[in-house]
């Protein structure tokens, strides 16, 4: 049984009334919003943890993926990382980890992780096959179908399945005219499969047996945007928006089953794409909630991407997307560690604050307002209070020379605020 | 004479031959928006340095804040942060200094600078008054203009004056409604200084005198915003609006003499805030350059304001912001430190880059193609070459195990661009 389903039904759950607490609004909002598919809440009935919702009417949310791979095979320090999520305010995580022994860490993470958890099955199917050498093409629905049940018993709260590369929009993917190629991880692998066996994907082919597996443990799909631009140039292409359409057929039929569904979205965009992007995937999806990695308004700012991305989201989230992947530091560069972790989520928490204001997120800009408040009365210990990395702030400001003062070192005793009050009259 | 008086008499100098150069333009088109206003090239007659345009088909630029303060007085720190600032690729420094000793250091930035140097005039006759113990209000418009005066054959390329705050406008600046308060030194000292002597801003008053020294050093002036909003909640009020109306009646004036003018703007401004300020600055200024400072989209970002603030000056460039003045992590906490500096450079850099894609600028979207192929085809090196800090990618990958394969740690082998060419059959 899903929260949607219970909410379909007219019930207002415990889980609704926890997610409604944490935004400030009422129960019933939350229970409108799940039975109009505009909202979700992650949360599989088998993992308890704060139920938080994700959509309309709510706080937009981060996401931090972390993961070990092939490459970095460091368990312990994607535990770390998980807690340096926690710590730096992440609502969700994603377990990626594809290097050996990747589903002990995702068991470690579901144990440890008090938000939501999501996870790219296919990801731990590829780390069994490359573990025994095994190549793609031996893969098998069944092989995939069985994964993705084992995590949903697990506890996994969503999953991001790229259902939406299929027969029907290959002949809009051509790799080839691409300037950046395909750059998501599942959807080269689930094309490569498909041309290479000349079989349907099974994820849409059974996409019903996905729904049930879905409904009973109520996992919350997470439709991957297996096609979504690499590159600037490669924006809102005839490949990205044929599965974008595919993706809001199948959010229709996830709902009329009762699941709760997701889409994700671009990548990378310019800057006066991204607005189009989010009316285009409310519209084909029929408002099911956003879910954007980035997006990264240029490429050309490695060891920066999180900045990159921090502007794209603010404007994506303003447009009306709900849910924002962070990009750390580290994207296209290497794994990220614990201080690109830190700085991935801030980036991303700052972006979906600036966008709450403008959606008028219950308490969102006065928040703004009492920091105002407190630096124009040099209440500095309220200023670390409302700022979203405090302790950073203080350790800065502790740092120089006039943290005995009311003013800071940049403006000295010719602070403006000082000034007003006539202090330097 | 000016570079604006030799456009409006038809000539296309070496100073506009060079500043086209950089942009990849036509001189004709710099030499039309220098004689429409559109377009600046600050650059003193009294100096020699790569010509530069700010304004209207050009590349977006920007500028860095450096300077002592009182509280931390180190001017050789202050020296070192110049180079920082050429070395990230920072368009224009201004130099803010206001502790003792600032004259020295402001002489040292202009003959060790190689880019078009800023300064705040107001900020140095404060200075010398706080380090004789007087007051504010013994300022005299002649030791104002001394300074000004003093700095134009100096070889100040633009000054920033607040020329907007005056009696016109002071019956709509009411400091106590506001949440934040007036957060610009200048704004803060000029209104003050009318306030206790009950006299007119003698830069208004005396506007025809700025403009003669102006004229015969070239010297580009910088309409400060004394009226920013300093929080969300100030934002476009009528304390801004007011003086902003002033300011578009003093461009057509300074036009009039053939004196370069760009005018300055917020500050903290809610995102969908945004765009309207730049269409207000625009119609209000009738397209004089605008030079943007931030604008921080949120208030409680304190540590992270350079993201913040490159949100918001992405958006504004798009929307036709010419000049996005850096905002460091210190900003609200203390004087930045020289990473601040390069991080806050680097953050407006990425804004600045973004929304020149959007402008069309020439060569801009060309960047990102590059970069896509270079990924696309595993060329670290180009990648790096393209890279807007290429050493900070360069470092990040090298620290990271596969850094002598093709692919990257995040990933491993399970690379999407290596599947699309087949690498996982």
């Amino acid at each position: 049984m899903t929260q949607m389903q219970q909410a379909l039904d007219g019930a207002i759950t415990e889980v609704m009334i926890e997610a409604a607490r944490h935004e400030g609004v009422e129960p019933e909002l939350i229970r409108e919003g799940l039975a109009a598919g505009t909202l979700v809440i992650p949360r599989n009935n088998n993992r308890d943890f704060p139920a938080r919702a994700v959509g309309k009417g709510t706080k937009t949310k981060v996401n931090a993926n972390i993961g070990t791979s092939a490459d970095h095979n460091c368990p312990d320090e994607e535990l770390e990382k998980l807690q340096v999520c926690i710590e730096s305010g992440a609502d969700s995580v994603m377990d990626l980890s594809t290097g050996p022994g990747a589903r002990d860490v995702l068991d470690r993470i579901l144990s440890e992780s008090p938000v939501m958890v999501g996870t790219v099955p296919l990801y731990l199917v590829m780390a069994d096959l490359m573990a025994q050498n095994i190549a793609l093409r031996e893969m098998t629905g069944e092989m995939l179908f069985e994964e993705i049940e084992r995590q949903a018993k697990a506890g996994v709260d969503f999953m991001t399945l790229h259902c939406g590369v299929c027969r029907k929009t290959l002949p809009f993917i051509d790799e080839s005219i691409r300037t950046a190629g395909i750059v998501s991880r599942g959807g080269s692998l689930i094309r490569q499969w498909m041309i290479v066996n000349d079989k349907e994907n099974p994820l849409y082919e059974d996409y019903d047996r996905l729904l049930d597996i879905a409904f009973e443990h109520d996992v919350t799909l997470s439709l991957g945007d297996g096609m979504r631009p690499g590159g600037q140039a490669d924006s809102t292409d005839r490949a990205q928006l044929a599965e974008l359409m595919v993706l809001g057929e199948l959010v229709e039929r996830a709902r009329e089953r009762g699941v709760q569904v997701m889409v994700e979205g671009p990548g990378h965009l310019p800057l006066n794409h991204v607005e189009a992007n989010v009316t285009l995937q409310k519209q084909l999806c029929k408002g099911a909630p956003f879910y954007v990695l980035g997006p990264l308004v240029t490429d050309i700012a490695p060891g920066y991407d999180h900045i990159a991305g921090a502007i794209g989201g603010a404007v994506a989230a303003s447009a009306g997307a709900d849910f924002l992947c962070y990009v750390t530091p580290a994207e296209h560069l290497c794994l990220p560690n614990e201080q690109d972790v830190r700085d991935g989520v801030m980036a991303s928490r700052i972006a979906a604050h600036a966008a709450d204001i403008v959606k008028g997120v219950a308490g969102a800009a006065e928040q703004d307002r009492s920091m105002s408040r407190a630096r124009k009365s040099f209440d500095w210990e309220s200023q670390f209070d409302l700022a979203l990395d405090g302790e950073r702030a203080r350790t800065r400001r502790a740092e120089s020379e006039s943290n005995e003062e009311d003013h800071c070192t940049m403006c000295g005793k010719l602070c403006a605020l000082r000034t007003n009050r006539g202090d330097n009259h």
